[in-house]
């Protein structure tokens, strides 16, 4: 598929009622635990979403927009929400995660980008330089990268629990982190 | 996680919600491309999840209760999903999964299954001697790696859009199929 604004606005408006459809009101072992070491539960996850709103895609946007590649991004980062969730709930965090992704649809939508910008470009601290629409389809791809994370270290939860079926669930074969047998 | 009747159905119970919120309204192109030769659609995985709802999960569960491993169960066709969502709409697949789940989770209760039953066991055509609560981890692991699998066809299908940003999107990664370079 090419890139299309609308075609991607459609998943990126779909993402906190799938998440909440997934996670809330769950059971706290299945949204706190994680892969392994140096991996993230789904309540990590979601404070990661939270973080990229805030600092990644729209920001990004903007200063393409305005500034092109004489302003570098600042670097992200990845470990933001150790700190930034702290003493919320993950339900908090959802609620939290719809509003800032709502807004930042309406900010999409008010930014009038039309396929003639989608070839301005900024520059990344450690990838160089990317193009607007490079940026907006990492969002959607982002987005989705990151339910299957919640999905797969929901799986690995059972891993052991499903006994001689383990060999046709391929997802409990994705990503073994060192802890993992 | 040790299997818990409870945990498990407060996420299959969220299925139907999570596949809805993810793709119910989404342009065909999303919900119709794959990830290559002999891989599944988003459509073609929620006919799968169907097709598990009439024949597998549950009716497997009440032969092992039933009958143990006197009567194995019936070979599962993992490509049913082809012929049965033959001029049905998405829309109306995720429709007939969400109330085949319901009723699927209404008979569940009705069994009454007790940690006492967790060791029952039944034959497996191919895995052999299975146990009630190794069939019912699985039934768990199974929606979420299907949930995940949905998830990473949409990503793939912006796998070029995304430009420099593809190494860092882990999960455009995952099982490459032989058509994917």
């Amino acid at each position: 598929m090419k890139f299309d604004l609308d075609e991607a606005t459609s998943v990126l408006s779909r993402t906190p009622e799938t998440l909440k459809a997934m996670l809330n009101g769950l059971p706290l072992n299945w949204t706190e635990n994680n892969e392994g070491i140096e991996t993230w539960s789904p309540y990590d996850v979601v404070g990661h979403l939270i973080h990229g709103e805030r600092v990644d895609w729209i920001p990004r946007a903007k200063i393409i927009l305005e500034h092109g590649e004489s302003r570098p991004f600042d670097p992200f980062d990845r470990f933001a929400q150790f700190e930034e969730s702290k003493g919320k709930t993950l339900e908090e965090l959802l609620e939290e995660f719809a509003a800032l992704r709502e807004g930042n649809l309406t900010a999409l939508r008010e930014m009038k980008i039309s396929a003639n910008d989608f070839w301005k470009t900024g520059q990344h601290p450690s990838l160089g330089r990317v193009a607007l629409k490079e940026l907006l389809a990492t969002w959607v791809t982002h987005d989705l990268d990151h339910i299957a994370q919640i999905a797969r270290t929901m799986a690995k939860q059972y891993a052991a629990e499903v006994g001689p079926w383990q060999i046709y669930i391929s997802i409990l074969h994705d990503r073994k982190p060192q802890s993992d047998q």
